[in-house]
């Protein structure tokens, strides 16, 4: 039985009936929405105008999901989850109608809930968040009102996708943001980077501000956005202010919960109790749980919809009877505003010293492709390792065109334990289409291993 | 004392230089050439036009290096090593003076020479190689004469490269290669998507042909090539039929050569003797050695850029009193033909069979961005593992834009010597622009997993 019929549920019951047919396993899932396993990251871009319909962002219909003999129900809520007597409570949303439903096993695949501030005027028509296709839907409503101004509030991934939408829908645009510089999961250093970006794009950045509240129009629709530094012209509002793992059904039902308000599991995707044994029967994966990270040790909460798969992909193999295990993360991101990338993995300066870690960290300056090619990018990287042993422990590329997936390349040397030294001679493609002789990454780490001071021993 | 004056030489000349003054170390540098430092690499995209002139293709000029107290002597050829007197013999080019010159420590950096078949009008005007500046500056001045039909002969790396320039020139391409497909590096699956690719560019393909004679009209320049399948119309002739090392000077001082004509090394990038042993004083890098491939463990000859700065660097840490060793390559390459991208890593079929390893291969179709991107380019992907362990051998792509620097990943995972279930779990970055949810690489590592078998134990 699947509670969530998204990413990883779906996911989940895809590979298990792959594994098992219908006469051997039996496969509930609920959906309190009305779509299953479509791409929530893909809504900026649909909302932006680049993805023309929203039935693109969707995988997998409903239908497809039945046709392969998965029971899924739709607009069906569940309500209390009762480990002991292995049973859930759901609620049809339409009929009101509920029912408990028996379970072997359990995947809870419940998600993540956008942060919405209890604060005047944000729950007035014209403030949207983006995190379902009806909220993106709705945004477009909006926008077909002929709107001028748009405020973003937060400066993160979905604060800064979301100004990119709204340029490219031709408002005039206003991040309002928390930190000094926007991207707080780089280093200000690069942050900044992001920041001269935006403003080079025409966005009004206002750093450092907190959105206070939405003054309302007549019409009970935006007017501006009061924040902790001003008053922000806004004919329409997008929330972008981060999400919590969605675990009220979990911990209602006695789950242990992480720092993070995520459920543990173990590398199966079990659910595990407070001591970390696993339960019996119960799995979770996605945004509703947390991951450990392979560079800290430590645990976190990425809600990203490539994790979420890859959950889905461990927990229905083992469910179909295969083994799999899924090892972690090392906390890889990627986005862009409009032709700058933006992508991170690993620790930031802030989370090694938190991990307890004593660093080093280089920035270079290069560009994507040789540098004689006068098409070629810029790019900065920055480069963390551990002091004494060398150990890479992250990095974070702000650039031009080609940048960003070179991190993939430092997400594999953090998996694999690399220090600065060996990532330099790594055989990194080269041609000058695609790199300078000495790929950008590789200058960063020559710069980086020259900085690691020997282990101090007393 | 270092000859040869281009990437290898000079950067090891320069790393040597920035670790020890001149007062310490001195540094005389015998170069053939009047240029010092350049980009070959960038040649085909200087004759395409999109590198606008020669000069941008110099990294350092002569008076850069001599500046920062390198005795640079150009057009001074080195005619003879004497190891036993630790003296170099040496001809000035326009003067014909020759003199012998002592060192202490020898840098063998004399590069590769490109592979020039003794047939019929292969000398003449009009047909060009294109491996140094001369070259490409000759080549430039064929073009300017009003040339239609180019010829070029080979289908490796720069045969595809040289038939985009030509394209890009405006000139009607016609490729002669021997084998089935073009880019012999990717197995024949994958290059008849390049073959189809440059079909679909316009390009005469010209498969399973041996180019026998260059047909010369009255004015002594190209009018056609004749090949074993037949007469190609051409007044341009361009040659990319692969370089070797060129050791005859090493040879001739009594160095011994591996299988494919190059010194071998130690790690350190010291010349070693038959047995293994390093020699004392005598140190060799970039295209006139051989290198370890360090997934067969085998010697193999990698004429790359850089490779070539790589070993520099190692040489020039090592004579500056640092500590530095080049691990080996693992074969990773990367072109493009005009839209199409393309890139190998690790071994292909023919390259695993040959180093007696069982292996199995998987074959992905996928996209290099989200899917329901409208602009998401087609990417395939090859990966080969280890039949019984699953380590991973190698991978090839063809695609479009976003596709290549991809296997970069591998490349890591290669060094690394991850298995193909482990690469599965790689966090890689997503974002919609940049990729699928799933990765194509890993997708591909997926299907590979589920193919790899046990282990066979008799």
């Amino acid at each position: 039985m699947v509670v969530g019929g998204d990413a990883t549920g779906m996911s989940a019951a895809s590979q298990a009936r792959r594994r098992r047919g219908p006469e051997d396993l039996r496969i509930t899932a609920f959906e309190r929405g009305s779509f299953t396993s479509y791409s929530a990251c893909g809504i900026p871009y649909w909302v932006g105008g680049e993805v023309p319909e929203r039935d693109a962002l969707i995988a997998r219909t409903p239908e497809q999901h039945r046709e392969r003999g998965i029971d899924l129900r739709l607009r069906t809520e569940v309500t209390e989850i009762d480990p002991v007597g292995r049973r859930v409570r759901s609620r049809e949303l339409d009929t009101g109608a509920e029912q408990w439903t028996s379970y072997d096993q359990l995947v809870i695949a419940t998600g993540a809930e956008p942060v919405r501030p209890a604060l005047p005027g944000f729950g007035a028509p014209g403030v949207h968040g983006v995190q379902t296709l009806p909220e993106g839907a709705a945004l477009l409503e909006t926008l077909g009102r002929g709107v001028r101004d748009a405020v973003v509030v937060g400066g993160g991934y979905i604060g800064v996708e979301m100004a990119e939408a709204m340029l490219r829908r031709g408002l005039r645009v206003t991040l309002v943001h928390r930190s000094p510089e926007p991207m707080p999961t780089l280093d200000p250093q690069l942050g900044r980077l992001v920041g001269a970006a935006m403003t080079g794009l025409g966005v009004t950045m206002v750093p450092g501000a907190e959105a206070d509240e939405v003054l309302l129009g007549p019409d009970g629709r935006p007017r501006a956005v009061r924040s902790t530094v001003g008053e922000h012209p806004a004919d329409v509002v997008v929330l972008g202010l981060g999400v919590r793992p969605r675990t009220a059904l979990a911990r209602a039902a006695g789950l242990p919960l992480g720092a993070y308000g995520g459920l543990r599991t173990d590398p199966a995707m079990r659910v595990v109790d407070a001591d970390g044994r696993p339960l019996d029967g119960i799995w979770a994966g996605g945004d509703c749980v947390e991951v450990i990270n392979r560079v800290s040790g430590r645990h976190q909460h990425v809600a990203l919809g490539t994790h979420a798969n890859k959950h889905g992909l461990v927990i229905g193999t083992n469910l179909g009877g295969g083994r799999a295990a899924f090892p972690g993360v090392v906390g890889t991101a990627v986005t862009r505003i409009c032709e700058t990338e933006i992508a991170r993995t690993g620790l930031n300066e802030r989370e090694a010293t938190a991990a307890g870690l004593r660093w080093t960290a280089a920035v270079i300056e290069s560009t994507a492709q040789a540098g004689y090619l006068p098409a070629a990018a810029w790019m900065t990287v920055k480069l963390l390792a551990e002091q004494g042993t060398g150990r890479l422990l992250g990095a974070q590329i702000v650039g031009g065109a080609g940048s960003a997936k070179r991190i993939d390349v430092v997400a594999v040397a953090l998996a694999c334990g690399l220090t600065a030294e060996q990532l330099v001679h790594q055989d990194l493609a080269y041609a000058p289409p695609f790199s300078p002789v000495w790929d950008p990454v590789l200058v960063a780490a020559r710069k980086l291993a020259a900085l690691v001071e020997p282990l101090r021993v007393d």
